[in-house]
């Protein structure tokens, strides 16, 4: 049986239930991280707890991200997850009916759930992208560099891209500029240089994205499709893929081959897990 | 004691619980309805049962309505609930951990929750208005002219005017355009016309809104601050509100006077909801 911890309690993960009046349920009105779980260890942890805590400031929600560590390390043992995802959700907790928070919800304070969940490995195997008919949502309307429980423009997006045969969506801005897709960061190369949209495109800022910056040299550009047509290969990242390499975008039939580029990054990412691992495993 | 419906059970309101893998709890993956629930009747079923269905359709999650009203019916006679709240909510239900619902989830199936709150009558006491510093969320990103359980976006517009000492926050749209309020829909009179921003300005499509508009003139327009800086006055609508003059923007200092049609379009909701009660007393 595996666990998930609900506000500090482990609980079976069949059992795991939060009150329908959290305004999680109501409106999404949290945020949330999915951590690599890498040999027992959860890769970039206290990275993704800065982003969380970003984000719980960014939507005015009282928490502290350091209560969690502990929750954390008992679940993973709890649960013998030793490659998965670590996925912690905060939110608003119980409050009001309408958008407007009750005051009092500073006193019964936020939720938090944390589940582990297992993962396969990605195979490196080209994908295809599907230019999405929606766009990102801009940062003028939502702080979009976190990750809020809003879900349903990349679901939808997500969906689209299935339904028309390819893995995943390719999300312009409002801008028409380069973003993101739906799930994970965008990466082309041109003339032997890894580009990446910058931050103030509008997009998430993702940890996978922000490893491959730390470890290898990726110049962010703020630019339109055209600079995708152009490019020699592309590749998306998320904690789950790594790095993965696209094939081709549709419905344009745009196709890239040269993959070697995201197969040397995806590389160093893994070596650089093994390293966090080795190095961590004491606090895990 | 008062009770929720959940998945077609009935549950005492603090029993309530949905799973934490429910995708309305993990990605605000859903759509909800207030209807004004008056005399025990909820106002206008019928029509917010549409704006469900298409929300519904808009998020691709399969699910028939038509099964909620013998739930509401029994939840508002449970509860003796007259006046007040029906809140009904349907999510994609229990899903992926990621963004791509599982194929599985058609046969896992949507969730619901019916919920009935007490609401206090609002007296029309003319309120002040803040300009947000945010935009709406713009219709290339989202379908939002339904009650998405996307509500970060009014949730922190509306923190924001409460802490500049407003009642309600005025979002523009992407365009610079009059858009609606966190809570509500705008309407500003000019010359004895009253003008609402169309439903192309990306805007929920209100069901008070909607109710002006059969009993009264109402013009739809698509326009900047301009239009609402040189209007005699202007006023707010929810299922909560009905009608509620605005007597003030801030930080602009704009201030309205001349509350007369706010207060006559208000009396014409109230005799529109008496007569819809006895009209549909039987059914419910």
């Amino acid at each position: 049986m595996s666990y998930c911890n609900v506000n500090g309690q482990c609980v079976a993960e069949n059992d795991a239930r939060i009150p329908v009046q959290d305004r999680g349920f109501r409106f999404g009105d949290g945020v949330f991280e999915t951590i690599a779980l890498h040999q027992g260890v959860p890769y970039q942890y206290d990275w993704h707890m800065e982003r969380l805590a970003h984000g719980l400031r960014a939507l005015k929600i009282p928490f502290d991200t350091a209560l969690l560590q502990p929750h954390c390390r008992e679940l993973v043992q709890r649960n013998g997850m030793r490659d998965g995802i670590l996925r912690i959700q905060v939110t608003r907790g119980i409050g009001s009916q309408g958008y407007l928070p009750d005051p009092s919800h500073r006193l019964a304070g936020a939720s938090f759930v944390i589940e582990t969940q297992p993962a396969a490995p990605v195979s490196p195997i080209p994908v295809l992208l599907w230019q999405s008919s929606l766009r990102k949502i801009s940062t003028s309307a939502l702080p979009v560099q976190t990750k809020l429980c809003q879900g349903v423009n990349s679901t939808l997006a997500r969906m689209e891209a299935v339904e028309n045969k390819c893995f995943e969506a390719l999300l312009l801005n409002e801008r028409q500029q380069l973003c993101e897709t739906s799930s994970g960061n965008l990466f082309w190369v041109t003339g032997g240089t890894v580009y990446t949209p910058s931050l103030s495109c509008g997009l998430l800022n993702g940890s996978t994205r922000a490893s491959l910056m730390r470890l290898a040299q990726v110049t962010e550009a703020e630019t339109t499709m055209e600079a995708l047509m152009s490019a020699e290969s592309v590749f998306i990242t998320n904690v789950a893929w790594l790095a993965l390499p696209v094939c081709g975008l549709n419905p344009a039939g745009k196709t890239w081959g040269n993959h070697e580029t995201c197969h040397r990054l995806r590389q160093l990412l893994m070596m650089d897990r093994d390293a966090y691992s080795m190095s961590h495993r004491s606090e895990w």
